[in-house]
């Protein structure tokens, strides 16, 4: 026997920014479970900016394109996994797959909490912020802090965790909704669109005691803008640079890095594994301000596995709120 | 009754590469010391690439370009220095002065060493190169490293410190014989001339194991050429960025910085000022890394003051082999 599934490969390198074309939809048939191995039906699956850069190296062509999601077991012939687990995956974009369970973590859901927010504020997408704004960014309270791409999914939970903190903060964003939802929702000292004037005039002016932490999805004019603003010995915490991602060659020119050496200030780059030690203290706090709506999030979800094309074209023009999802079954 | 001096003033501030008419000799009558003061006849003036960015934004017009100084003092009504102390200061380009004393530093000589080499190797410019490289960049044994600029004042301690403690070292510079110095006298494991042959494919060439460490006194295309072959948890101790000192605004286009987030990679600007915790140690090492001839250093000195716009003109185009000095006297 088996169970049809369909998949979304990518079948051309996008140039520029990724359009419906790049993905084709492919039908396959997935034989029941050998010895060993499980059976998952993906409920979720995540729409990551980090997803394009992968598109131009790194991601195979005409195979499931990569990512995070969320799925069910739905036959288990593997000791470790039992029929109905909820197992976190990141073999991506793809109905139906099976395992011999490397590379699948089981989720035990948060009680009063939405599923959905495992795969975002309380997922690697929270855990992101967290350890890049606390560990990689060294945050103290009270510090001056900008996020980039401020109500977005990793963003806006870098920017509530900074106010937790006492800090003043600052958002970036690319449209007046959001700036709404930044400075009436999300409770930031202020929120910028960068559409619709310089960024580097604007965030000098929202930031009049400078810069102590930037924590940067965009690079690019965004951290040229945050680099003439920095404070001496500031930190940036560089988790995404999507201003490059979409450029030929996926590069983002950055014109005035030489700021960081009289402000002795410390770039880095970071992936979440770099903070594992963090996870459990993680996985703690955020639980808690979600329950007691401390942190805010949205979250934005399109319905089937045929609209992931169109999530992660959305996700590159700032079409989400928050975390992009795409639903596959419940 | 006073002493005549001439003192170097900047007139212009420089579009692009500084130019001997952006300078101008100005002759002034220095009084004698009141209580308290003391008067300094200065022997070597020091010529940094970090001059530059400061002809721009910092450095008064119409006043002595500021810079490092070696002195002596020829008169003292301050119980801190007696006659013939010799003092390092950075009252920079000018032949005699008087001071309360703030900013001036009494130099005992290292014995057995020629004095100029407290302008250099034993001075701010090998603390630069050893804090830089150790502290910031957290050089361990045996690791692979690049340094730019390797046969300029800092980069040719960076390289050989790199040496002393067991790293691969490739040292990128400007002509062929200042390849052949690196790789003959300074005992780098490879030379590169980044005039001869883009320096992104030599460098790759030449580091097969990658980079761990890289002491970047370039941006722009090396600091590039640098990302590109970083490996994962590299560091870059960035000391300068002299490729955009001379273009216009001081800038320096990088374009592949989104490199440093999957490798994780840490940027770090520094000053010398942050490691002063090293320097004793420092003084040690060098001086005895000097006497044994473990550390090599070249210097090139210009005569007499009305030559320091000409050494800060040559400096820019690489005319110097290791410290660029103006000598005033004996």
């Amino acid at each position: 026997m088996s169970t049809t599934s369909r998949e979304i490969h990518l079948v051309k390198r996008p140039e520029g920014l990724p359009t419906l074309d790049d993905f084709a939809m492919v039908e396959t048939q997935v034989a029941d479970p050998g010895e060993g191995e499980v059976l998952v039906r993906n409920l979720y699956m995540s729409v990551d900016p980090a997803m394009r850069p992968r598109m131009s190296v790194g991601q195979e062509l005409n195979e499931a394109m990569g990512g995070g999601a969320l799925g069910r077991v739905e036959k288990s012939r593997n000791p470790a996994f039992r029929e109905g687990d909820l197992v976190t995956n990141r073999f991506g974009f793809r109905e139906v797959f099976t395992s011999e369970g490397r590379g699948l973590q089981v989720l035990h859901p948060e009680p009063g909490l939405p599923l959905t927010v495992h795969m975002g504020p309380l997922g690697g997408t929270g855990f992101t912020a967290y350890g890049g704004l606390l560990h990689i960014g060294q945050l103290k309270d009270g510090e001056q802090v900008y996020v980039s791409t401020a109500a977005g999914a990793v963003g806006s939970m870098a920017a509530q965790i900074a106010k937790i903190h006492g800090c003043y903060v600052v958002g970036s964003t690319g449209s007046d909704e959001k700036v709404r939802w930044l400075e009436e929702e999300a409770g930031l000292d202020k929120g910028i669109n960068y559409k619709t004037a310089p960024i580097r005039q604007t965030l000098k002016a929202a930031t009049p005691k400078g810069i102590d932490v930037y924590f940067d999805n965009v690079g690019g004019d965004h951290l040229d803008a945050a680099l003439a603003s920095m404070n001496s010995l500031g930190r940036v915490a560089v988790c995404g640079m999507i201003s490059g991602y979409n450029e030929a060659g996926s590069r983002t020119a950055v014109r005035n890095l030489s700021n960081i050496i009289y402000g002795r200030i410390n770039l880095r780059g970071f992936v979440a594994p770099d903070f594992m030690h963090l996870y459990d203290q993680f996985k703690s706090d955020m639980a808690g301000w979600l329950k007691d709506g401390r942190v805010k999030y949205q979250e934005t979800i399109y319905d089937g596995i045929g609209n992931a094309p169109a999530a992660m074209v959305g996700l590159m023009q700032g079409a989400n709120n928050g975390k992009m999802l795409v639903k596959l079954a419940d």
